[in-house]
């Protein structure tokens, strides 16, 4: 096999079986797209033909899937989802074979994905995310091609320029008529925004329905509507809603939390950046939602309101949407109940696309717009790399999502990370896999203080002026090990059983099998 | 020249020069598609790059437009818009020659346009509409290519297939921000949907928002969004606010309109469709209005609602939403202020894009929900086909707009129409232009009684059971003829002026040079 170095030194085969020519990634902006958005196939449907369908099976007839071809699905059921399983036993019932699943993300109830990959209805996984123990499996080479990992921009470009063509969908509808306008506003499996979907329906050659809410025409607002829908099938029910969104957060007491967090808001307000309109993202983790929580507090102090809140969006910024303290919300996935609810309600809470949200070939993804983005870590290298997909033993978990997106479109990205897990260091030599290059990483704020990326010298300067606690990553790695000890090397084969894209489509990192 | 004799006898050049083939008129949904969508060019926006270009000729500069490419424009400014005018100014004074214009419809505001035709700037036209003067001046043979006249669904269908490529769209924006996403709500020059322009933006290989009012980000709702615009140009004005929305439409008082709309309404109700959840679209005509009327009263008397009205909104079906008697407006293009007012504050006032509303290549057009349509003509033949193109002297003015989609979308299209106008008959033996085929074509509605097509024998006897006042087309003719005498015919010269596609692509007449 011949290989390439990459931007982030990692070595590239230049061609895998299953997968065909790899670029290597050359750098965050550097490959400019020069072809043209690839297009679903063109369909008329006459006035009188219906489109609701009995069963899935009769659906999946209807649609021409064949051995050999890409569905996909939206995750915003989370790990309360139906739809995949049931869609995967009905094809394997069917006697179909071969098929990609090109889900946006997965969960640990995707489970039963096992059972189809060993029974060969599965050879190919595209997915921003794999959890336990599916990921685990994968990681041991159960799979006959390798899993290609992208972020949730980067799957919206893949899709809009063709590298990823989806001949079905099938998608989820907490709410649905008959001519197939959907929302996820309404019904028992409410989940929000259905941003991941837009993007499938838009794309995709056919596409399916899956209610378990049939409602009556017209259904409106249509996050996809009825040009998109060829055909609707009512089921029993799409999810368990107990798992679809998360209750409302709590505040962390965790101290560990609370010193990342006051760290990262202290890099917040003597950045630059801090000041009326500015465009804010983070996550739902303990310490992203602590940083919110004191960046409010400044906000009322200091009289700064925010334009914008993006990404998954949770409770505390609803909750600065409905103070009057930030002024829109973009929507691509609704992270919890409060979030549910406000999408429903408020008109400046906005759905928005994968595309709208991520995807770097269009002239104005929203995640250009941010000036901070909280962002987590499995592991942190002293080139600033981030791993987000493999966990200390190498195997593969988590999710890619919109890291790799973020990070290169906010003004002031931060990695939010505790300096050890379990005893085992955040911060080391080499990443496992880097996800998120270390071009796109400002700032980590760990428990044991900040560390700044050299390439922002204009940061280091105004931090060092506001007496925050800086670090260099080398000083940090060493604080780590000194705790920890320095972690054995994880040993792989030479067997590549992941590709992890850039988003731009190059290739940033593989993933091997793990020695057993 | 060879000929082929279409489906409704129309003698079709097998290729036209500056056309290229031509596929002769096969039926309604006789032409299914085989292609894939198109898609607009890629493009990438690094995050600090601004869309704000100073001037309008800097942002045609940015575009790389160019001699002998297409451009397109919106029509929602209607009667008011100063952006074509302003746009084609710019490229004349540039020196670019042999653009394609191809605007959503053309109005008489834009007289200019036969300059710049003269000076060889405009060397094509694709429009949905006409009129005088520029009408009458391409009726005589000045441009350069014969005008391609498309339905509004005709065109989307077009746009999305690839048969009309746009090069650069300029969009008119009542109120835009500094990112593009931009809508039709606010501003001096609200016009209320921006259907028409939601196509264009998502096709076009560059967009460039023209505004004469720039607001703050994020500007939401954002009828087209900021992953679509390459650059916003600020102008002093877009438009003559005066002619952009008519004011309140009143009542009819005129006894002919009201005669053939208490026709239509006694049709309608004796469908079989007047029923809980039809769906309808009307005009802004004397005798369309008047239809909604009768209809609201009986529909509050039988205790009816409607699911839906579609298409250009008026008054009167805003008002039947806001009674509760319509549960929802579909809105391509808002026609008086009403509507442009009550899109913005109703949520089940939904604006669609021209492709939702009648693109026949999709898996769900609106046009085909639509149990009843109202719809007008300048002609009507003893075939039914419609002319709503030519005038009396066979001179191009007026518009196809939505009537071929809506007419063979409905289960019943109803044709308003005086059985003559200023002495001439409106019921021929050939009509001048084919735009709609007598096939798509239920009932005919005049101030002398109601002709059914033969094809609705359904029609015909619930009509007859009903004691309703039927007469066949031909007794129709014959009493028109009575009152007016017969017309003499147009004299034409075998020079092709315009092409008039039906909605699927294929050619169903073309318009020839009047002898002058």
């Amino acid at each position: 096999m011949k290989y390439n170095v990459n931007a982030v030194g990692r070595e590239i085969p230049e061609y895998i079986e299953g997968f065909g020519e790899l670029v290597p990634f050359k750098g965050v902006d550097a490959i400019k797209p020069e072809k043209k958005k690839a297009g679903a196939k063109l369909r008329m449907r006459v006035q009188q033909e219906k489109k609701i369908i009995e069963t899935l099976e009769e659906a999946i007839k209807k649609s021409g899937l064949k051995d050999g071809m890409t569905i996909s699905f939206h995750h915003h059921m989370r790990n309360g989802d139906a739809v995949v399983n049931m869609v995967l036993d009905t094809i394997a019932k069917m006697g179909i074979k071969d098929i990609t699943l090109a889900p946006s993300s997965l969960g640990t109830c995707h489970e039963p994905v096992i059972g189809h990959i060993k029974s060969g209805v599965v050879t190919g996984i595209q997915s921003s995310g794999l959890r336990s123990p599916l990921g685990d499996e994968i990681s041991k080479g159960i799979l006959k091609k390798p899993v290609v990992i992208r972020s949730h921009g980067g799957r919206a470009r893949a899709v809009e320029d063709g590298e990823l063509h989806i001949d079905v969908t099938f998608l989820a509808a907490p709410s649905c008529d008959e001519m197939g306008n959907m929302n996820g506003r309404t019904g028992k499996s409410a989940c929000g925004s259905l941003g991941y979907a837009k993007v499938d329906a838009q794309y995709a050659d056919y596409v399916i329905a899956v209610t378990d809410n049939l409602v009556s025409f017209p259904n409106l607002p249509a996050s996809i509507d009825q040009t998109m829908v060829d055909a609707v099938v009512v089921v029993e029910s799409i999810g368990d809603p107990k798992k679809i969104v998360s209750g409302a957060v709590r505040e962390t007491k965790n101290p560990r939390d609370l010193l990342i967090a006051k760290n990262a808001f202290d890099a917040m307000i003597h950045s630059g950046y801090f000041k009326d309109g500015f465009v804010y993202q983070t996550g739902a983790g303990g310490a992203s939602l602590a940083v919110t929580k004191y960046l409010k507090e400044e906000m009322i102090k200091q009289g700064i309101k925010a334009s914008l809140g993006i990404g998954g969006i949770t409770g505390p910024l609803v909750d600065l949407h409905e103070q009057g303290l930030m002024d829109a919300l973009f929507d691509t996935q609704s992270f919890d109940l409060d979030a549910a609810r406000s999408i429903a309600v408020n008109p400046k809470h906005y759905e928005i696309s994968a595309s709208f949200y991520a995807n770097p070939n269009t002239p104005g993804p929203a995640v250009n717009n941010l000036d901070f983005v909280m962002l987590g870590a499995l592991e942190i290298d002293t080139d600033f790399n981030v791993n987000v997909m493999t966990k200390s033993n190498g195997v593969i978990n988590e999710a890619v999502g919109g890291h790799q997106d973020t990070a290169v479109g906010a003004k002031m990205s931060v990695i939010l990370a505790p300096l050890m897990r379990a005893r085992i260091p955040i911060i080391v030599d080499k990443v496992t896999t880097v996800c998120t290059p270390g071009e796109a990483v400002d700032v980590i704020c760990t428990d044991y203080g900040i560390v700044v990326n050299p390439r922002r010298q204009d940061l280091i300067d105004r931090f060092t002026k506001a007496g925050l606690n800086l670090k260099t990553i080398h000083e940090m790695k060493e604080l780590a090990e000194k705790l920890t000890g320095k972690p054995e090397a994880i040993e792989f084969t030479d067997e590549i059983v992941g590709i992890v894209e850039y988003r731009d489509g190059s290739i940033i990192d593989v993933i091997k099998k793990i020695k057993e």
